[in-house]
């Protein structure tokens, strides 16, 4: 029957303006649809446009019919079973059951699955839509697919991108015919083997940015421990100690000193993983063994972490701008003012304190600038016009530069207010020292690394060098162009 | 005839540099081009590098056989037209007459017209270029195709994205071997019907930004109302009737007080149709009969709106942080400072005042931030990437939540000064108050429509449900996966 | 043989989920690996998953073995090059001699050669890897290709964008052969012609974002003789002349004065090659000559540059947020006040200053918010979405809007400092006066091109028509759409 089926997917007439929805070439291949809401409706107009005769199957054909464009032929679910070869069932599962009366009629045809997990379903029920709608029609095959398709973009069309079409089953020729059909409609098929996995793609549409869960757990977790080390150096110490009031700093300047540190600690968390990874293959000697489980997800989770650490570099910049907007920092101006003219001093001018601010301030905006340069590669459309070796030139070593130039601003920052006992408050050190830690771990292995004994080995490792002697006699031919996948 | 050119084209031959443009297989597809300027020229090439043998006719073949690569054979216009059966007429309409010397040689023949609507032609003329390339040669099937690609395009090769081609012709063998054609050259062809429609098509190229200018017109009418607004009361109130010149804050401070009203009222004119939306099914009580058409148009206008919003808003910002740069507040400072000194006081501080700006500032960044989110993901590149559960958390909930802050904003900006009765200049009520009517209208439409008694309701009929008992009971089975087109 | 390769390839399966990588099915083509590096790896993987069945040539079959999936067969050298007829050499060219003792079983089959060069290689070496390989098996068909895919893009599939893969070969049938291949894994074939383009085809992947060099290196150039002129006007007079210690300057102030330097001056480079091409075309009286190369280059650099001037622009407004928050602005802000108390005046207000200032600020947010648009078209997702006449619309004439916004911004900031002697330190004239220069002369180019003579002209030329009588009279049908290609 698939054989059949070729010949009008050949001839299919992409048709896109509705007013030529009402002409259908007689020769077109006939599809069925059973159930008649919007999903149902928006995949009728797609298979007429796309060239195909649609049969659609509703309990109450009169009154359905007035929903659907008339090139779609509206009829009884009886009659919409018989004569197509590939029927799309567009019903809630509850409701498969109540077709089982037309099993004789739909022997041997092709049943497509377009059904979603929900929520609830998908923990209670542990057998998916399509293969419980298989095990009402053992004379029927069942492929899942177009579930991830929404009604809307279905009727708009696909756009690049997002157009693949998750599709399986346990019977290749209907994955194939199904195939073409996808193709015909404009969108890609993606194999995902047997009607085992149609659990996993009927819970596609349910995922929620899975990549960025823990890496936005991480920067929340790092944003609270920050806002009370600081809380506690910048508002309590004063209170308790000196009984200051300054609680009007919870909005703006304590959030304006935990963002960097978050930033700054993140941006350093997306290199460690590379450090560690090369650290493990010197070690190992051979590039050949997994990593472990979580170095694998850390080294995955890179990107997400990145634009993490760049969102808060950006707030941490708007707070910074917005501080002489305040009007605390305006009555402060006025009050050192009044206070100079009190002591009747004529000047007030410290020059150390005038180049650490100036050089932080240059070194916190170049920082910016070149992060914004990494964050701008990330987006999919400039990453794939990218060669390799400029995307790892932009995120490997801008990155760096990246991650020195904070350091720098840290360090600029910082000035030499570690060595300061007065800064010791609750004998807690300055936050910027706790954030120094990683960063430099992560800058000395980088450095460490470039010395001749490392990097040699390391270089022979990644083109698939190994320690044991023997092998490597064995196998001098076989180390193919490993160098490519090189991440650090 | 279509009939012989599927084989040719299976062996076309993609050639992309131009040193192998002289080498051209014997066995390729012969088309024809008329006309010798930058469109053929670039036609040409496109079509030699796509594996076809290309004949152009020219009325001065020496002279033009220079400009073209040397695979193409430049010939008289008569030779041009007789031995490939599709023949491109890249040339002026007004030259198409011409050409009817030739219609002898041209008899069942496929031409394609390529032209565009120039912006005069289009308004005087009723007839479109390709149904008057009809009108000429009636014993030929006129097929309107690659009008919106550009000579620019056709060199350098289409790119994904804007690689669609639409296609029309009252004749269904010419437009598919058209369409294969179209396919070959590596664009997409976009069926539009019949030649009626080729009006329509070579208006295309003429489209200027269409879905823009109705959330443009509004951004800038609000600007303008605002604007007025603003300057009547904080600068000729205070001209009027205190004498005081504050003209000086024309270019910034009144353009910076009226961005964020332009950005608050657009952003909650995203949210409102949805709303509205809603409470139109809730009070029909079906989703199945269609909204008026300014709701429809308003629902597709979002996000543009949206993004207008965010436009405005990034404004305000950069506005804000100019504010401490500017002379006049400089000059505004030290004379409080000296009107302090003066005055003998020794410190200036108000608690609330201090407090009333650290929570709109913190909560205005944070707003920004979160609309910057918004934005990110309305980049066509992005929003692919998003499964539909994850688009319509970021555009709905995000957006949402973007909504909530922007009130609290604007809330903590106004403070305590909608009810003091000096801030009524000449009787009129402070801006952010008038800012305030239609987003507190949404916010609160919202919570409703999250009361079980309206959120059952509403889940029941986005299902499918209708308020109809008897037909509830006649179609339990129909309802598709409706779920999916939720908007709200 | 290639014909024997159509059959299979059109019922090969995609198979993209891991588990079913070890179901083959019995028809696939064969096709066979030699290497058994990472790259040959993903190459397995990534052709199993398209349907091929795959065999693995390694030197210690057993060992390799473990590291392939199972559906791909792992056995010795000399039976993976016996069966298939398309042999994949993913080794490193400096084993390419050690397969000779095989070359009697290679007879007639087709080699992929997937290496790449390595930058000294590239320099010393004359040959490529592919014609090196070519050279020892001339019983062979050598076709370059997959080089510039990673091994990674091939283990997670292709995206789109980033799909190309160029092809070249000295036989037609090969090249047709493995161009089927690609398309089958989902790749872009690109046709580069003879083995000869092997050279090209292996530097690819070694190109380190060429198009953005000489403009990053003209950026850098202007940044550096702005900065040393600054610094000699602002710091070193200062110094010489007056003793006063202003080195605190540099990293921030003398930093801010250089950078809109380097953006005004990188925009009008924008611009200035669209009106010397227009002088050009005006003078020469034809659009048929080209241009000379220096100018050719620069219009096709016109996009970086815009991105670079961009860049330093929002660099510059970074800087200019930036000054509020020095201690040099504190206290010069507080000696201020200081020194008018001392003074006994009471208040301090320069009108003229303060219009100056609000007005160049406000023209400097609006040139952001213009060039921000136009930097946001430039990205590839959203210029695709737009039709030739928006993009021209965005990129000339709001482009045109920036280039004007910009110079009325400077105008406004130099207000009268270029006609007071004072401000002529050194002799040096005011900075803004320099960067004036190149952009005036755009602005009047552009608005002389407006005069009805030469607008016309222009028009006439770009629309085809040629100075030289004799050649209007006889090629009046010929010159086709030329208009879509002008770029003023």
């Amino acid at each position: 029957m698939p054989g059949e089926m070729d010949k009008p997917l050949i001839s299919r007439r992409p048709v896109d303006s509705d007013d030529n929805l009402a002409e259908v070439p007689t020769e077109a291949l006939k599809v069925g649809i059973l159930g008649s809401g919007d999903f149902s409706r928006s995949l009728a107009i797609r298979l007429v446009r796309s060239g195909f005769s649609v049969v659609v199957g509703s309990r109450n054909p009169k009154r359905t019919a007035k929903l659907f464009p008339s090139a779609v032929q509206v009829t009884s679910q009886a009659e919409a079973v018989s004569s197509p070869e590939v029927i799309f069932v567009a019903m809630f599962p509850e409701h498969y059951s109540s077709l089982s009366v037309f099993s004789d009629h739909m022997v041997g045809k092709i049943l497509v699955d377009v059904s979603n997990a929900t929520e609830q379903e998908n923990l209670q029920h542990r057998k998916s839509n399509a293969e419980y709608l298989a095990s009402l029609f053992p004379t029927c095959t069942v492929v899942k697919a177009f579930n991830v398709i929404s009604a809307w973009t279905l009727q708009a069309g696909p756009r690049d991108g997002n157009r693949q079409v998750p599709i399986c089953s346990d019977q290749l020729e209907a994955k194939r015919t199904v195939s073409e059909l996808v193709h015909a409609m404009g969108f890609s098929p993606l194999d995902m083997g047997a009607l085992v996995s149609a659990r996993e793609v009927e819970a596609m549409p349910l995922y929620l940015l899975p990549g960025w869960k823990v890496p936005t757990l991480l920067a929340l977790g790092l944003f609270v421990c920050f806002y009370v080390y600081n809380f506690v150096r910048d508002v309590l110490q004063p209170y308790v100690q000196e009984g200051k009031n300054q609680f009007y700093k919870l909005p703006v300047s304590v959030v304006n000193t935990t963002l960097p540190c978050v930033a700054y600690v993140l941006l350093s968390l997306v290199y460690l993983p590379g450090v560690l990874a090369a650290a493990l293959q010197l070690w190992r000697g051979t590039k050949y063994r997994r990593f472990p489980d979580w170095l694998d997800h850390w080294l995955q989770c890179r990107k997400q972490i990145g634009l993490l650490s760049f969102f808060c570099a950006v707030l941490h910049v708007l707070y910074s701008f917005c501080l002489p907007l305040r009007h605390s920092h305006r009555y402060n101006l006025v009050n050192l003012a009044i206070k100079q003219v009190m002591a009747n001093k004529s000047r007030i001018w410290m020059e150390e304190e005038v180049w650490r601010m100036e050089l932080y301030l240059s070194l916190g905006i170049l920082d910016l600038g070149t992060l914004s340069l990494l964050a701008v590669t990330s987006l999919p459309s400039i990453a794939n016009s990218l060669n390799w070796r400029e995307f790892s030139f932009v995120q490997s070593t801008l990155g760096f530069v990246a991650l020195v130039l904070s350091t720098l601003h840290t360090l600029t920052y910082g000035w030499t207010r570690a060595f300061e006992e007065s800064r010791y408050k609750f004998y807690l050190p300055p936050t910027f020292t706790l954030t120094l830690l990683v960063p430099c771990v992560v800058i000395l292995a980088r450095v460490l690394f470039l010395l001749p004994c490392f990097s040699h080995r390391l270089a022979k490792i990644r083109r698939g060098w190994e320690e044991t002697d023997s092998i490597q006699f064995l196998l001098p031919a076989d180390h193919a162009l490993a160098q490519k996948t090189s991440h650090v």
